[in-house]
């Protein structure tokens, strides 16, 4: 039973629609949205990563789920695996430090000891009146990205080897979910998530879970100034960011009047359309699909 | 920064009220309950654990803190590491069982790989329209159990020697969170906890926070029939039950009244008094404190 196989036993027991089948950003009940994301080290993040950057990113990446949803954060939980008594320290001060920005109540959670590398886990609760699934999009919606993409992989590439723009580091280890944007966006859009595992397989799981097809183009895609400067503009620097993951971007299908009554600055990047599968351009060329769409699990 | 010295650093963090300072079973926001506990390989369970009955402990220590503060359950989300395979599969239909057994339904979560010893972390998320705390209890009032205590402790013992009742390692290695007896009792009682780290250091807490004294009476303590007969019913297997862990029994403080309108048949242990600290007798005689009260993080 591989990651996949296991997935997909979880998700036969998970049939209350509330977890939309486990296949969106957060479960959904009512009025309440909660999410629950891991990090793991060597896995999620690198071992020399600062400590407070771990804790930033473990609050921001349960949040970015709660912006897709279009939530207000009530609280979180927090499950910590104590371990080096300075990087818990450390931990703990960037944890304060990321729940004071964004005004989040820490409500609870459990600590435990243990033998292995660290694993830590954090829910969040929020609220939202209006939560967006991941499927939705309706043909002849425009695909819409808020936020930029492939920042957060040349800052994993800066983390590793040690050489680029702060700016970009920053975008890997301190990821901003974008929850006014989400709020804003929920009630005019037809299907949102966040760009966790890359641009181009997150936008094929939306089309897949909306049973559409959906044109891309990366000459489109929202790149900051930073990453031009130091990736270059050119289509392998595209497709790079296209399949980087960590943005923590919202995607979303809607109409353009839809996002223009949002009031959110979002870039629109493709069509979705009668069919199947995902078609890349890059401006009037077209592109064949990388093999490697993004991040896959298992 | 050791173990309490990290809870205390948390602690500052939750300042929010539905925190309750960390010092309660769960989180209460408004009519919402939540929890979320981890259980760690070595730590919370034996490797040798038969992993259905880790899948069902995972659940039933997170329901029974949802139980001690009067909540009916509204579903949890898992975070699980995967390992090996066969393993993973009998997880899983331990997890399937156990919520099967009391009507929750799985949400959510996130499923990650790690290289180490597992980890894995379960949210319950409840409603209660009334959530006992556990101070409150008030001079007068009597202490009282629901459930029976050392079964649990016996069937570790079990575990790990491998000889013995099947009933009292089914009580450590499949507990049974009293959610039915914490609603009823929930409206009638001061104080409410559950007894997971061993019933005298629990009621130690309950007294402290309540800023009470508090008298318990060995020789009244609920234990089961298997219990007596396996460990005997002197006083040293008194004080073994009294001291170990894992029961999931409801511990609370109320009047007689209170306990009799409730309709839980459920046993009074002792007495809540002004001042301070926690005595021990034994019927008639009076016993000196053990050493170690139970389970001590840190």
């Amino acid at each position: 039973m591989d990651e996949p196989a296991f997935i997909a036993a979880l998700r036969a027991l998970a049939s209350h629609p509330a977890a939309r089948g486990l296949a969106d950003d957060a479960a959904v009940l009512g009025d309440l949205v909660l999410t629950h994301d891991m990090l793991v080290e060597g896995v999620h993040y690198l071992p020399g990563d600062p400590p407070a950057d771990v804790a930033w990113k473990l609050l921001a990446v349960n949040l970015s789920d709660l912006a897709a949803k279009g939530a207000v954060p009530l609280g979180v939980l927090v499950g910590y695996m104590l371990g080096d008594e300075a990087w818990d320290r450390a931990f703990l001060d960037g944890l304060g430090e990321a729940l004071a920005a964004y005004a989040v109540p820490l409500l609870g959670g459990d600590t435990v000891k243990g033998p292995g590398v660290r694993a830590l886990g954090l829910t969040a609760l929020g609220r939202a009146s209006i939560a967006p699934a991941r499927a939705g999009a309706r043909a002849g919606d425009g695909l819409w990205v808020a936020g930029t993409i492939g920042d957060a992989g040349l800052g994993l590439a800066i983390a590793q080897a040690g050489e680029g723009p702060p700016e970009l580091l920053r975008a890997y280890r301190r990821p901003r979910p974008l929850l006014v944007e989400g709020r804003a966006l929920a009630p005019h859009v037809h299907a949102m998530m966040d760009v966790s595992d890359g641009l181009l397989i997150d936008v094929a799981r939306m089309a897949e879970a909306s049973g559409l097809a959906v044109t891309i183009d990366l000459a489109a895609m929202p790149r900051s100034a930073a990453a031009r400067a130091f990736a270059g503009d050119d289509r392998a620097a595209r497709l790079a960011a296209a399949t980087a993951g960590d943005d923590y971007a919202l995607l979303f299908a809607a109409s353009g009047e839809g996002v223009a009554t949002s009031g959110v600055g979002a870039i629109r990047v493709g069509t979705f359309a009668e069919g199947r599968g995902v078609s890349l351009r890059d401006g009037a060329a077209t592109v064949p699909l990388p093999a490697r769409l993004g991040y896959q699990h298992g």
